[in-house]
């Protein structure tokens, strides 16, 4: 088919769901992703590298950013702006890679309201019994800041039903390949493929005498 | 995931795209998949199975099912009756079974009105020349037959995007795998799983205290 052009994939989901994982093996596992790199006007921490952990700027041009309406969402966080420039995630798309964003649910909401096109889903386990296990018991943290996170994740829970779609993470080869083929299927959606349509539409009538 | 409701999934596409054999794969590749079965008021040919290959009907039982509104979709084509029961494909889909039903642009139509949650799968060979090639090399009919087969693709062209999805059939094997992906990731979107969210909100909103 003639539809070349990427997918915006949003990933969301519960803190303990697993998304950084799941978005680690799809990169090592395919070629066809690529990260959405944020824009953020904190300090760069030691290692964090300009244009591959962020895109580092002052207020200043990220205030200019959101004037120009350069990017997808942001938001301030402790003092700090973080936004997904635009200009980079339509590159990728544009050169055939599907976008995954790792984003919470405002921001997720905001990139649909942009990109309708957009796909997205959110991370579950299998059931609120495992993911308050894997938030009680990852360890090093204190009973404040196990509390912290369960009581966060009933606010990660609200609007669960404005994503596309819910995708269990029981067993992680799985997920992963279940995440790849929602991709893949969403590809062939056919407003996806409007241009490939219309050649087939054409050529056909041509049939007719 | 507490979702085990079947998808009603609608395959429509040109005659020469290898629906029936997409079909025939599908049902002897997956056990998640059942056949609709029409009812029809022509006469059963030899061979033919009440409730197999068809349920058949006088016109009284026909028009009686119509009125009592027990189709989902039906048409009259060459003075004999042909429909869609909405028993018999309700009954599959309580069962967990993805019934596929395979139809022509109008009935998938109707369906998508009266079944909203239905999935929409239009097949087409990679090319309009292939088409032509298949439908000009079946080898025993006559010109007359090639043409009208060829001026039907025309038609049959439009309205390609009213489907969901639109899936070239270039390998079989490839085509009847990335069909089943379809279904697989349908069954993941939020609005199928309305109940498994609701418990796992309800779950989750316990954790704060």
């Amino acid at each position: 088919m003639s539809n070349s052009k990427g997918i915006l994939v949003v990933l969301s989901g519960f803190s303990g769901a697993g998304k950084g994982t799941v978005v680690k093996r799809l990169m090592e596992s395919y070629d066809t992703y690529a990260l959405s790199i944020s824009a953020t006007t904190r300090q760069p921490r030691v290692g964090e590298e300009e244009g591959k952990s962020y895109f580092f700027k002052t207020v200043e041009e990220f205030e200019k950013m959101i004037e120009e309406d350069k990017l997808l969402e942001y938001a301030n966080y402790v003092g700090n702006y973080y936004g997904t420039p635009a200009d980079y995630v339509n590159n990728m798309l544009k050169s055939g890679k599907n976008v995954l964003l790792e984003i919470e649910i405002q921001g997720a909401m905001k990139i649909k309201e942009k990109n309708p096109d957009a796909v997205l889903v959110f991370l579950t386990p299998p059931t609120a019994d495992e993911l308050k296990n894997r938030l009680t018991n990852r360890g090093t943290e204190d009973l404040a800041t196990v509390e912290k996170r369960l009581s966060r994740a009933g606010e990660e829970s609200n609007g669960i039903e404005n994503y596309d779609y819910i995708l269990v993470n029981d067993d992680l080869d799985t997920c992963v390949k279940e995440f790849n083929e929602i991709v893949v299927s969403e590809k062939k959606k056919t407003f996806r493929n409007r241009e490939f349509i219309s050649e087939i539409q054409n050529e056909v009538s041509k049939f007719k005498k």
